[in-house]
């Protein structure tokens, strides 16, 4: 059997077997309406609350606190046009390397009349604090700012973004999919107004995704109707997906710590890489990172073309953010980080996770250097 | 083992085994991501737009036309939405009898500006043609009326509708989702441009619903963000529901003449209920209905009461909508009916499906005779 090595982790995980098990009998057996009275739609119920809780856990705030939704690109689209909607003020700031799901709600909102500031990153990805600093104003409703990069892994200080934004009197809403579940998180006590997860990005399933908004803030429906999440959110409960969801939580919580070891793989990997393939470099900052991602480009290397021969040789990468990965525009984070243009085709996101194995790793750098060199012999010859 | 005897399939349905066997493999091996380039994403995406195929395959219409969404509450959220907030007209029309997903966008568009006709029912639950007839005018931007009755299982006639709501130039939404894998459709040659369903009224999984969009219709975005679902509805595509929608849509259609048999065990349930206990009635038309719902009232009953009995007697059903089920309220539908007050709070929907068998009706006939019995004998003590 071919070997298969996943490290395209950033866009979606392999559900893991715990979260199997707990939506198993969700499917055929526990299958009622949560809002049905009967004994069927109770213990659905009882189901969907347990989840809540295990979210709510996971994220250290209440379980009146945890919305479920379909995807967190519904979660980004919810809470900015949900705060926007509502809001009397009519500023709102962003960056320049946000995911599509909150970049489109920004220009949708800037066509409604609302100013949007955009602010930009640095070479390695970081945010000017100062720049930030100077765009709030009395006048800023809501601040939407991502916790970690999908497409480097670059950390923002949210804690810091934080008590800059309450000291304005925005709302603060920050894009979590890349981080929840693998960095512990307190919202009780944080600066956090609403946050945006999944469950496919930490080995939870597909469909399912989740919005902290904390009590008290107001925030109009997206999706109108039935009593449904606090009458917050209409529509029959996804229940297989959010007890998958809830099980993938508390199976965060205890493996958390092992993300230690997957940085020890990412670096191990990225060091090698590095060192032995020339006119090779690394892709935001080194230590403000998440644990599972690197993203290198190589000169004079397509990469589109080295990623289809990755996945022949069963390594599964990506070029980019996958939700643009159809196109071959030039990636708009690596754009706004100023990235070398000899460096912008060749750049490819290597997202490992806790299934990632050192043989995994050894497997993929081989493969990766033996294909660097052969494209760049075919380019010197062509 | 206690029986248990399932007659709250207009609220959920058990998932069928096909649809269970079609997701399995796609919750641990193809997992990919249907936007990432390497093989597993692309064995992802065959996967859903084979799915898509089979969703368009039993609506008779083309796969573009099909849209992947998380329930039909956000399906019907999305067809008026996103109608209404491109339209250059001001009118719109729907009933007094739509599911809340209708009706709370409604309000909420009615808030914004528009006008919103509200028609009325008889007592048999069916529209006045000519009010409709009256109603439209080239002012009318979108008319949103059901198939099916959630509650009543009562039919309106959509193709008459269609044609008179094609000759005012608006557009026309149907909200299906109690009648896509139960009765056959041809959206093709209809007069219907938005039509709302979901997977887990006909025996699909829960977390997934879908919009059919006529080619060349505008619709504004609800989700925005990446380029998923023809660049309409942003978000990581919800593989293993779909794929098992898609099945289920497929088993519909193998399966589709034996609703025939469902009426025929609704019939007789019907009349022994009605021949057996005095002061009972059947709300809603005899004839023009779902086989596989029959709406029944007692006068001098709790509903609420006779449906936790009903209950503890593993017998499943529903005293109104599922999705107002926690409320006490009587039910807006049976009001804009004009149902006897005495029988407004002893109605009870039994909703059939093709799991259903004679036992399962005999059982649930015994124990209704017997408990109606029961708790009128104790109101006449008391």
């Amino acid at each position: 059997m071919k070997r298969e090595v996943y490290l395209d982790n950033n866009a979606t995980t392999r559900m893991a077997d715990e979260v199997y098990e707990a939506m198993m009998p969700c499917l055929q057996k526990f299958y009622g309406n949560p809002s049905s009275v009967h004994a069927l739609g109770r213990e659905a119920a009882s189901r969907l609350e347990k989840a809540r809780g295990q979210v709510a856990q996971l994220l250290d705030c209440c379980s009146e606190e945890i919305y479920f939704t379909s995807t967190a690109s519904e979660s980004n689209n919810w809470a900015i046009g949900g705060v926007l909607s509502t809001a009397k003020k009519n500023h709102v700031i962003t960056s320049r390397v946000e995911h599509p799901s909150v970049q489109g709600p920004m220009n949708f909102w800037e066509k409604q009349g609302f100013r949007v500031t955009r602010l930009g990153v640095n070479e390695k990805g970081l945010l000017d604090l100062d720049e930030l600093e100077k765009a709030l104003s009395s006048q800023t409703a809501l601040v939407s700012l991502m916790y970690a990069n999908n497409e480097t892994g670059v950390l923002f200080p949210i804690e810091k973004i934080g008590d800059l934004v309450k000291k304005s009197g925005a709302l603060f809403h920050v894009d979590a999919v890349q981080v929840v579940g693998k960095i512990p998180l307190s919202l009780k006590n944080s600066s956090i107004d609403l946050l945006s997860f999944s469950g496919h990005k930490f080995h939870g399933p597909k469909g399912i995704g989740g919005l902290f908004l904390r009590q008290d803030t107001r925030l109009n429906s997206m999706i109108r109707g039935g009593h449904q999440e606090f009458g917050r959110r209409a529509g029959t409960e996804a229940l297989p997906q959010i007890v998958g969801l809830g099980a993938a939580a508390s199976l965060a919580q205890r493996r958390m710590l092992r993300y230690a070891e997957v940085g020890e793989l990412r670096d191990d990997f990225e060091r090698s890489v590095l060192e032995e393939i020339p006119q090779s470099l690394r892709v935001g900052h080194e230590k403000n990172r998440l644990a599972t991602t690197t993203h290198l480009s190589f000169a004079k290397i397509e990469g589109a073309v080295l990623l289809h021969s990755l996945s022949k040789a069963g390594i599964y990468v990506s070029s980019g953010a996958a939700c643009s990965s159809g196109s071959l525009d030039p990636s708009p984070t690596l754009m706004a980080m100023g990235l070398d243009p000899e460096y912008l085709s060749g750049a490819l996101r290597f997202s490992l996770s806790l299934d990632t194995t050192k043989e995994d790793m050894e497997y993929a750098k081989n493969h990766l250097f033996a294909l660097v060199k052969k494209f760049r012999l075919l380019g010197e010859i062509c």
